[in-house]
């Protein structure tokens, strides 16, 4: 089996260059699983995930379910609805219950930034962060760089700005962990309000201007506006979002090259960006949804086998 | 593999005769098998279906799940609450999202008449309709007609009534497409209120009476009342509609002849049919529900095989 | 194939310690397959199991759940939320639509003591009760003694006592009958207005001081205290329930040797119990949970012979 060196995904800022792209290149073996006829494999036959989604999330859950089922894992769902939380347990308590049904795998999405780490404290089972409050959401990174390189051959070198809400985002910091150590130039773009006061630990540059970002990038990674940052002030109105930092056609234009474009979705449509940027043939958002499924297949495939 | 002339189940209109008895013909096969003790087969393994109900409906979402995993499928479930399509994510994001992640098939309910259609339009995936707004219910006219071939050898001359809201009604419309095509003679009945403005076009007798409706049929197929209507006031009360077109024991004693009965439940007990109706000899409700699971098979096994 | 005497596991008091043991005997077994590396077996290939949950208990579910897979079950999850019950149907037409779809075995929750046995009385399906009201909890107990056993050898001579809301507890109720027909010495001990009327007919001791019911056990199986049982003003506040029944490692070491600790789960922290006890050596709370796996393979596997 894997010498892959983790047993857990909690987060990409403790993973390598190197286990970053064992992990791309297994991703790109499963993705020839997925074009064959019968898209189903035995590997993880016997292995039992658990899905402990404390935030909804369809896209991801899917995601996760399908990459568990076509390695023919056993899958069971948990979402924190009418679940023991409501109830009072504490989170530690439901999840060394669920290990004790001798689960091998919990993929987990809460919105306490640090949830996964506690429960890789505590648990032995592996642990797959798919979502953690602010901080990471490492199989989304890992299938954005895996687009960009499908796309460019390598990341190294590629000009890369994040837009968006980057202080509340677990997408954009666990972009520029990776793409940072791929060997791409990272940088911020969003209204002063939503960039993070610790900007400068980040190791990337800042715009405050869309045009500017633009002008000096391959690649726009759009993020979604969470339409509850307005009502906490942070941003005066969609309609001004819109104007001053919305991916529009005709500032893309401005570029005299084709920038290509990433969003980790759901789109907003006409906020954060417009109808013709997220379908143009440079927008690669189909593309990051098809390796979504290839990349989580290839964390379960790693971890299951470092755990052996 | 079969060679099926169709890719999509939108609706019966659309689908001839033959069509319609390919169908029903591979559902005699699929019974069988759920006659066997082991009641699955390998015919669907590596193909993965979505089950993607933006309308709650736990009967038919199980009677598709059923024949998905007794085909061998992997199957993901979909449901509106708690999904994208709360954070303002249109139909077509969410169904290309979907299909991005290498889905076969998608298994679609929607409260608007058209969503399959539109999503065919779009898609690559094969989309069977599992109910659309007020428009059509492919899969329970399919087991519908199935249930009364089985009873009467043919559905070839019956005399056919269906009763109840037939304005608002998709199990109605698929209903009579699928009844005419095959060669029974069909009327509805309902409050003046609940019969479509545009009956003509229907090709089908109305009857005003639900004694008169006895009086000249083989078959009722009764449908349910959706309480929400009375309250648009589409008609008086919930008595008064069971007093002048409830189906009971004493009118159907009339006419002097068992009719068979059928209905697509949930049931109302005691509003559109009595309880000693729907549990007579003559009712063949669980019939239509066994049949139901035998229709979806064969209508999966028939659609991947045209697409291979 | 098996020659279990029964077909249901609607309660353990129809149970003889026989059955019970055999069931216990089974569950080993089941506990070795899930020590394996591939913790599954094609036991019940073929056979379709709804877990029919009218009450959420994920705790529960999950456990069944698994159970189902790891012997190759198919397996389909109903529960009320968003279900054709909300749309006015009864109990019985529900598992009389669900049996038409060809399901072999119904796990049920209900709140309604009872609902387990009412629909083996009108289906043919193989029911096994997962809880109904205050009734029974049957495959609860039956981990409780299979715990109990593996830590002592046998349950014979063991003096149990039940700590908490007697009158309104399933698990206490299963519990006595598992534990008498095993030959165990059984008490209860709760407030006064926890502790049902009809004690005597149970046979066991009763003991309205939790200091007395330690010194007197080898085991307390501590239920928990359900919350909204103060609001009907059944107990005065959780603090003087803590204060009069919570069970502490200062009360426990008055006994000067061990007391093994049971629960059910999931646990009021500070409330029944406070965590030093749920985190002792001498807790065997997750243990328990291991053992509601194996229990339910050997229940399902057990029953799904009887009935061929």
């Amino acid at each position: 089996m894997s010498s892959f060196p983790h047993k857990h995904l909690l987060g990409l800022e403790d993973y390598s260059a190197d286990d970053i792209l064992k992990i791309l290149d297994t991703a790109e073996s499963m993705k020839e699983i997925l074009a064959r006829p019968i898209r189903k494999v035995p590997t993880l036959r016997g292995v039992t995930v658990v899905n402990l989604f404390f935030e909804s999330s369809t896209r991801t859950r899917i995601s996760f379910e399908l990459a568990e089922k076509r390695l023919s894992a056993d899958t069971v769902n948990f979402s924190s609805s009418g679940s023991s939380l409501s109830k009072g347990e504490t989170l530690l308590d439901t999840a060394r219950n669920i290990e004790a049904m001798k689960i091998d795998i919990v993929v987990i999405r809460h919105r306490a930034a640090g949830a996964p780490h506690f429960l890789a404290h505590h648990l032995e089972a592996v642990i797959v962060n798919a979502g953690d409050g602010c901080h990471e959401h490492p199989t989304q990174a890992l299938l954005d760089v895996l687009t960009l390189r499908q796309k460019f051959g390598s990341v190294k070198g590629l000009r890369v700005t994040v837009v968006g809400d980057i202080a509340h985002s677990r997408v954009a910091l666990s972009n520029i962990h990776a793409l940072k150590k791929l060997g791409a130039t990272v940088a911020i773009c969003g209204p002063a309000t939503l960039i993070p006061r610790d900007v400068a630990g980040l190791g990337v540059g800042v715009v405050y201007s869309i045009d500017d970002a633009i002008a000096q990038s391959d690649v726009l990674n759009v993020l979604r506006i969470q339409l509850e940052r307005q009502e906490a002030g942070l941003f005066p109105t969609l309609r001004e979002y819109q104007k001053y930092f919305g991916v529009t056609r005709t500032r893309l234009e401005k570029a005299q090259r084709p920038l290509t474009i990433l969003h980790p979705g759901p789109i907003n449509r006409g906020i954060e960006i417009t109808s013709d940027v997220a379908d143009s043939e440079h927008s690669l958002i189909l593309d990051q949804v098809t390796n979504g499924v290839a990349v989580r297949m290839a964390v379960l495939y790693l971890l299951s086998g470092a755990k052996q």
